[in-house]
């Protein structure tokens, strides 16, 4: 009913029909562009942790309010790799979802450099090197996007994009809180790439923002699995317990 | 429906018709005029980035959400210039919002000359010299608000005010984050103007206040109608593909 | 209907009727405990501009949030007065609203004493002498609960309690981020009596914490009303426009 | 009729049947360790008192408004024990609900250690010794979690878990910007505990992590107890008062 609203006031202003596949890698362009935008515009400027994850957090909540109900809101390599394992999405999808997302990361990195100095690093997320090892960065970056991963996937199954905003960007902020000021919290392959290749900073430990992010989504997304399927299990152990559980059901 | 009850509620609470267009000004007077207050009032002390961009997001959320459902709560020039641009406002409602909002700004610089001394500038925006050129401070202003039009028209065509408050103000908080501390950020001729005026605080490259919001919203309502017409366009191609689509219809 | 579903959820919770008075004053006195409390006692500490703006401005949310369906939510002598002006409360209610609300606020102090020593002023608002005047400090007060008096009139008379929580909350966060750092914001006779009592701090200026606080209350209410007279103005003009207005209803 | 809705969504994406024990206490299990983990992971690098209240805050918003609809969303010694008063959850759940979180609170703990080097505390709450008194902590942990308790037994008796999760979520964050930088502010048995055996960080007085919290949750409920009775209790008066009340009901 909601949606029929919605879409009725669509129409009204303007939006004949449903969105289009093509609609929506513009809808995942524009987004990422907009978070590595917003995200790495503050960081490079290097301000303090509650700052830099005051951007990250905010940003992912306002960007998953408003695209999350046209394209679902991924913005994200892992995001979409993660949904891609659901089986729901269908192949020119997932390859659209991930191309358009790297060319809005791209453009990201470009605008960047109208508003930096190219030697600011432009928000590439880098490693505190002297209080964090490479492992923690890697740790930091896979335990956090699993368990954002896991709210993603428990959320959207029984809320809408909207309402799933909220708790979706504040499990970001949170994440950001514990990693920007270590690794630079990535938890995104083109909030990493985009600036990264604006600014060509590559470091021998670039690989913990790529493997970090995906992994950590895709165990994520098997922990939600795996938690559906307890969830469902027991069913079946009642109606083995009480085969005339049926019978009840004309009570 | 739900304005049925907005407005029954109104009539019970003593409002005994719907907003007129002077209602409308006056809304886009007071709206104007916190804006100006609470953002500058904030901004005159020079606080850290992430305070001054609270200041100005928060007040932003609670201006549209109050003021959204009656004057659709502009309260900043290029906003209504680029909804000037849909054909959807008159004239005169045109040129008195753009009044109403000029007043509203020149009453909150008086008012903040009660609370400070003019030689702090009273948050008139200026740029970070020693890091910022005028140039980025332009891209700074066209870029931000060129997002948040973009945010604006798209939010505002499916959700009441009250819903695109959220997203909204979070835009500008994000925008805020990225250059509070670079270009001062007005994002809005209004809130350059109002401080500015009362603190007699005119720079060369003042322009940037004025070209840079005006230019970027109008340009985020261009992109904004570009992708309306992608969305829409498709249909055309599938009723060309399929001309029996419509006796699908029936079924 | 919706009051309807929350009565019936109250029922089954154990309400076996509506709030009484005496209710209603029990909410009062732990609303203005619990502002004074939360607020005093992060104020206590000193700290930055952000971090008691935010204290301030959160516990305002949630409590309206909570105990405003019941009791409207003032927590202040300036909300109770401005209100007792509509003529809607009656007056052994306004009494009662106001002595709640004063012990609640000194219950607080003796809370506050259990946790820091008297000689750290317990969080009671001062001025910045250095950078502030004793009328700035009034004009602060004054001006801000001008706006926030207004904001509470207007967003209550067509919204729940629990909607005008956010904005409301969100004035007083905004507030507090022009006036904490210069005359303390108490913004409310309570916020400041409880911790001043409590710790002995009687200054030369605690006037402005008083008559700011229910000037600035009243002025915005008178604001509203005018605003409100406005709205309404028009129609009977347009009665007198067209004396037949009356016959269109039939079409 | 919400609830229905729901329930179908969950259907729809492979929910098969209502969460059963196991189910909730998988929810306690992972939400605690959540909690654990992100506000502990912020504390252990020492930040500002509003960074780290806005770790704790923010974690418990989204905590509650995801796991809050399956499971109550305790994930707090306390508020489990103060639940059991109520004699509404049953003994095997009470105690599957404590083992549940002290579980998660210990793999919390066990991840911090991929983190942080064992050395930095791993967020373990400790008094500021020079400013705070074991008294004073431990009145921070009680009279922080005794208004805690009380709000969260009133809101949810007549919000969702959904709509509670905004208030209790800003409650736990003023808490925080009261006691985090004197007490270290646990608020919460896990919390201490997890990062406490992780670290194998014991003092002599970390007694107040655990009595403050439960103390203030069960007196809490005791004063939201003693106040239901006084709202339900002038109805008898009234009755006595008016034998010929239930008369009027036929007019």
């Amino acid at each position: 009913e909601d949606q029929v609203i919605v879409f009725s006031k669509r129409i009204e202003n303007g939006f004949t029909q449903r969105p289009t596949s093509f609609v929506k890698f513009i809808c995942e362009l524009i987004g990422t562009l907009i978070f590595v935008f917003f995200g790495a515009g503050c960081a490079a400027k290097y301000p303090d942790l509650l700052t830099v994850s005051t951007a990250h957090g905010l940003v992912t909540i306002w960007l998953v309010y408003v695209f999350g109900p046209i394209s679902g809101g991924h913005f994200n390599a892992g995001v979409t790799i993660a949904f891609a394992l659901t089986g729901k999405m269908k192949k020119y999808e997932i390859i659209g979802y991930l191309i358009s997302q790297c060319i809005g990361a791209l453009i990201a990195g470009a605008f960047l450099l109208l508003l930096y100095d190219k030697t600011t690093g432009l928000g590439t997320p880098t490693l505190a090197l002297g209080t964090t090892t490479v492992l923690q960065g890697f740790f930091i970056e896979f335990l956090c996007t699993m368990f954002i991963s896991f709210i993603i996937f428990f959320t959207t199954t029984y809320q809408s994009h909207k309402e799933a905003a909220l708790p979706i960007g504040l499990a970001v902020f949170s994440s950001f809180l514990v990693g920007a000021d270590r690794d630079g919290a990535a938890l995104n392959v083109w909030r990493w790439l985009g600036p990264a290749v604006a600014s060509q900073t590559f470091k021998y430990y670039s690989w913990i923002y790529i493997a970090g992010p995906i992994g950590g989504f895709i165990v994520g997304y098997i922990a939600f699995f795996l938690y559906r399927r307890i969830w469902n299990w027991n069913i079946q152990q009642l109606i083995l317990a009480n085969p005339f559980r049926g019978y009840r059901c004309s009570c």
